[in-house]
């Protein structure tokens, strides 16, 4: 098997960072290789705000609910769906951007935002670092608007920690391949087997590694689902994602 | 520099292929993959429905606006955002799953469609193969809903062609640099020579491969931002997705 695919099946989220430095020239390349990502019509819209300071680093751990690996690691790439940037092209092509405005533009920028942030993780990984997703930044958009000086038409969307492993993490279990795989058309009837093998898995998983209070991924999605956790509708909407239609 | 910065700075997307099937084994690799891929919170919100069927392709290549790579190369992965699959884990948790009327849930999970879309994508890439990211299904989502037999608090938000090229593509210039990678915070001052530039660079690219009708990036975003190209909002909440907050 080749590298990269036993770089992407080997995948985990380490939190626990050493304060090192990145080289500059592999942030670089790490940046230049999200840059090559395909985007939606080749629109671009997606900005990345490379922030190493480190009361800024700080605000964001806090912002992202208390995760301290964001101010101990020495990088964090906020992934920003930038409609921005395209309104500027939009005007200089004679015309006024609109699209801002539907659901298609929203689904359309945070799925090139998905695809740029797979895009670091990979290029990182091949570094030997270790990574982070962030989708915690969500829980204060407004603050990292402020913190990161975005213009209207932008929406923070995510970011990831970026840095030198001190502790590497373990992988952790998925669901099985079968509730996540279909052939031609969605099959629904395994899914409750596959929920209840996994479960299992979990908290096997959770005893094996020494963590108490880790609970099946039934019980983490009723904690996590069943209620909103973030209301962030009316921050889009300040921004210029409307969402009318 | 290593195997998976090479292969991630050469991304482009191919449009001509061969029928040749892709061996199961390396599909496997693929999916397992993505599989690793991680999400928001553990959710596991996506799941993936690999299309091998030449009608059902076909189909897919009409659905997308006319894309005949889709029929022709032997396999579509649609990527799908899967709160159906998190219901039923909320549910055997004793509790109602509510998240999918949030935007929280549609960002949280199309983020994570776009992270598995970059993880096949690489993935695929690895082994030689060629790919196309296809958001166009969004021109029809009941018609993918109902070909793909997806049930509520699904939505399908794109797919990825996969096949052994034909003709390899070149790559695609993009926005210099200095309009994606901005320090600590978004700096709007370099966007407009940034964008003359690559208005630039992109005409006379298109005129090195022979391409009459490429427009500049300007003119291009014009095109297709200054109207609603597809009003999905509707079908989103048909399927779940209300959006309330």
């Amino acid at each position: 098997m080749n590298e990269t695919i036993r770089l992407l099946q080997a995948h985990r989220s380490s939190r626990s960072y050493k304060s090192d430095p990145i080289p500059e020239e592999i942030l670089d390349a790490i940046v230049e290789s999200a840059h090559r990502a395909p985007t939606s019509v080749n629109s671009q819209q997606v900005s990345l705000i490379v922030v190493r300071n480190a009361a800024s680093r700080a605000r964001i751990a806090e912002i992202a609910g208390g995760q301290p690996w964001i101010a101990q690691a020495p990088v964090f790439i906020a992934v920003v769906a930038d409609l921005y940037k395209t309104a500027l092209g939009v005007e200089k092509g004679g015309a006024e951007q609109i699209v801002q405005r539907s659901l298609e533009a929203v689904i359309s920028s945070v799925s090139d935002v998905g695809i740029m942030m797979a895009t670091l993780m990979t290029a990182a990984r091949a570094f030997g670092l270790g990574i982070v997703p962030i989708g915690g930044i969500r829980r204060d958009v407004r603050g990292m608007i402020d913190l990161l000086g975005l213009p209207r038409n932008t929406f923070p969307v995510a970011g990831v920690v970026l840095g030198y492993i001190d502790e590497e993490a373990p992988q952790k279990p998925r669901l099985p391949i079968e509730s996540f795989r279909h052939e031609e058309k969605y099959r629904s009837e395994k899914l409750k087997s596959a929920i209840d093998a996994y479960d299992h898995t979990l908290v096997t998983y959770w005893k094996k590694i020494g963590r108490k209070d880790g609970l099946s991924w039934s019980a983490n999605m009723a904690q996590y689902y069943s209620s909103y956790s973030r209301r962030i509708k009316a921050i889009a909407e300040e921004q210029g994602f409307t969402i009318e239609l």
